[in-house]
């Protein structure tokens, strides 16, 4: 029996915490875990789980007027947002309650409370006051949005967080940000039929993506009717006496809407978390630092997910948990491969990536094929919709290696995942040609694309 | 200069012939083409287009449904199949204007007339009752619907070939056959509101595909309002004074319906094409029997397609008619690969595949580790519709070889088209469970599934 009240303690109910907590447990430690808000994490309360809902609310508006060109007539519809609301918060008390039975199941004991650092082996549960001690430490806490400091009137801004409960829809709205928070967001409320504009600072959206899909997702948000305004920002935002706001941009301009949303980023959420009294060292944005199996300075401590700002997604938060817990208790010593992660925005129209852009190839090898197909999904050749779906693969010129794949378009996240195996595969284009089609599908052109459309030398 | 008319000759516009004629004339080759009916063949003209086409037009209706649990009040809805046939033939006609642009673009000399073989180098039109000579022929003629021959009263039944041109939506269809096609539009119509039956002589529908995936596509058919009666089939049908038929099974039993349709299968559309005359030996079924290079029994004419009965599929025509083209025309032999093929149904919900299905995977080792996952897609979760998605994955225990892939579910065949790539790389378990998921999507189900569901040994 250990001379500490846990083998292992857990800070933070959510995919990376949880997930470690259940294989230690199963490994058989005595395992405690503690979560402030609700078991689940961003993930499933107000990040992935939620956006993906109401990305399916969204594209219902679609469907209607895409419908006509198959010969229905569609009555006419209203959209409930309280009602997707409700809905939304059923689901994710469902998938709270799995994670709360999954703890259970696996005699894991869940503390709802925040929990902070004392040191090496202590923590303290400011619900109750009380100090547990632990053999290891598990920091899981995630990360949380990133505000404006210097935003004159911050404090009338929202973030992803209140975006999922608001209590009415807007009728118009400003999201700020160029990133995936900040994209998706916007094609929910365009597609809910809310005025929508996106305005981020920098010259393109969806920086650290192939620039072409960049482009071609901007275009085709655009078409759908998001205004898109590039290399501006707000410096000062007001109330109006009506509740709406009325926001001063860097260049000058002056924006009105009902609810303005900054999607700027996220940072790791170590604020006053007693890491500086434990000693565990963070880097220069508060994010843990850790070794690859994710050991923080402190050897008692570990840190998984987006507290330590490798790859913040939920999946690489459950694979850190994962190998922490197979490492330390279960005699499986394993580490997560960060190097090749597909992954999509579920932007409208949708995201799906695996492996290097064009931009990044170039910094590995000077000898690119590109090949790109650019064309109408099948479904509008009836529906009349002016939308392009776009594919595009960066192959090594010399060794015939497909270094990335890029789709948008129907399904690109469902495409990413099984991309994801092939590319980790060390395909090459050859073998892409060698598949024959499915036919009628669009990822038919994947294995279809016979001559580069640009051939890079040097 | 050759002393023949053509270099080749092809018979029949389809998918097979239509690559064939521009691949040979791209290399140089004096290249004529006759087609009967509609140039771009049974997939462009009463096949995988216009089905799918169908399908796209037949979910809307759940659509509608399924947005009511995401907060949307749906009007009145009425479908007009008129205009969605008129749509479709709008299409249809633009993309054969496609195929004959294309042809006309590499100087294919295209004729509109029947060809019938005259001999090993001779064909005759019968349009014009002119006879051409070339120094090889291609057949790349298609199959066409089978007919029961022993159906007394099938005057009165349809086949795929007129589904798509009815003058009206029946309100009542049975579709006979348990094949994709039967299937399919068993889908298209119940999705349309058509009272629809499937009726198939058989035990479980979908022959050669895996029986976990074959039983579940038909459960969830019939959860979506289709009524499946297996081991039976029509022996009569009347037509009944209101213009309504009456049908009479092998067992005894009476149906009414609107319309019967008839998919029990294609055979080679080799009927009075003057194959016995030049020489050209066929199978017992009428198919041409051929080389691994598309070659007959007579030397100078080769053969393609559905007409072969190998994989009667448009993407694997169109890849045997252009190795036929590079090999003789173009000094690049080549054959293609029939061993693994994905291919998808259209069946709602979807089915796509790759490799063996578990009775066939029995027969190449007895060892084997089955991975299944039954699921409610997330969309489901809002919509509430009962409906489930499964996949399988067949793993050689002794060597972890992934030997094949089965998907029911939305995006079933986008996805085994990429799958189809990762399984010809000879992909391993190991290689999926290395894949980090794209969460939330599907198909990380695909690289999630830890334990198998059943091991098989020897």
């Amino acid at each position: 029996m250990s001379d500490f009240d846990y083998d292992l303690f857990v800070i933070g109910g959510g995919s990376g915490g949880v997930r470690a907590a259940r294989i230690a447990a199963t490994h058989g430690a005595k395992v405690g875990i503690a979560e402030e808000f609700r078991y689940g994490g961003t993930c499933v309360i107000r990040g992935c789980v939620p956006k993906k809902l109401f990305v399916y609310a969204s594209k219902f508006s679609e469907e209607f007027e895409d419908a006509e060109g198959f010969g229905w007539t569609v009555g006419e519809r209203h959209f409930s947002w309280q009602k997707l609301v409700a809905a939304k918060d059923q689901e994710i008390t469902r998938l709270e309650g799995i994670y709360r039975r999954n703890l259970e199941r696996t005699n894991v004991e869940a503390h709802d409370s925040r929990a902070v650092l004392e040191g090496p082996n202590t923590v303290r549960l400011l619900a109750t006051g009380q100090t547990i001690s632990a053999k290891y430490i598990l920091i899981a806490v995630g990360a949380s949005p990133n505000v404006d400091e210097g935003l004159v009137g911050g404090q009338h801004v929202i973030t992803s967080n209140e975006a999922f409960n608001l209590a009415d829809l807007p009728q118009s709205i400003v999201v700020v940000g160029g990133g995936y928070i900040a994209v998706e967001f916007a094609g929910i409320f365009n597609g809910l039929g809310v005025d929508t504009t996106l305005m981020y600072r920098g010259d393109e959206i969806l920086r650290g993506f192939d620039m072409d899909m960049r482009t071609a997702v901007r275009d085709e948000m655009q078409k759908k009717g998001i205004r898109v305004v590039l290399g501006d920002t707000f410096t000062e935002v007001e109330k109006n006496a009506d509740g709406s706001l009325s926001a001063k941009t860097k260049r000058g301009d002056t924006l009105k809407a009902d609810q303005i949303m900054f999607a700027i980023g996220r940072r790791p959420h170590t604020i006053e978390l007693g890491l500086e009294k434990a000693g565990v060292e963070m880097d220069g944005i508060g994010a843990i630092k850790v070794s690859a199996d994710s050991q923080t300075s402190v050897p008692s401590i570990y840190a998984v997910g987006d507290v330590t700002n490798r790859a913040n997604l939920t999946p690489v938060a459950i694979r850190e948990g994962h190998a922490f817990a197979d490492t330390i208790f279960g005699n499986k010593p394993w580490t997560v491969d960060h190097s090749l992660i597909a992954t999509a925005v579920f932007s409208q129209p949708e995201l799906g990536t695996v492996g290097l852009s064009q931009e990044d190839a170039l910094k590995v090898t000077g000898n690119l094929d590109i090949y790109k197909s650019s064309f109408r999904p099948m479904k509008h050749t009836l529906s009349g919709r002016d939308e392009k779906m776009l594919m595009k693969l960066i192959v090594d010129a010399d060794t015939d290696k497909v270094l990335g794949v890029h789709i948008m378009g129907p399904d690109a996240g469902e495409l990413a995942q099984v991309l994801g195996i092939t590319v980790s595969m060390d395909a090459t284009k050859a073998d892409f040609d060698r598949t024959i089609a499915v036919h009628p599908t669009a990822a038919e052109e994947l294995v279809t694309m016979r001559e580069p459309s640009e051939r890079i030398r040097n």
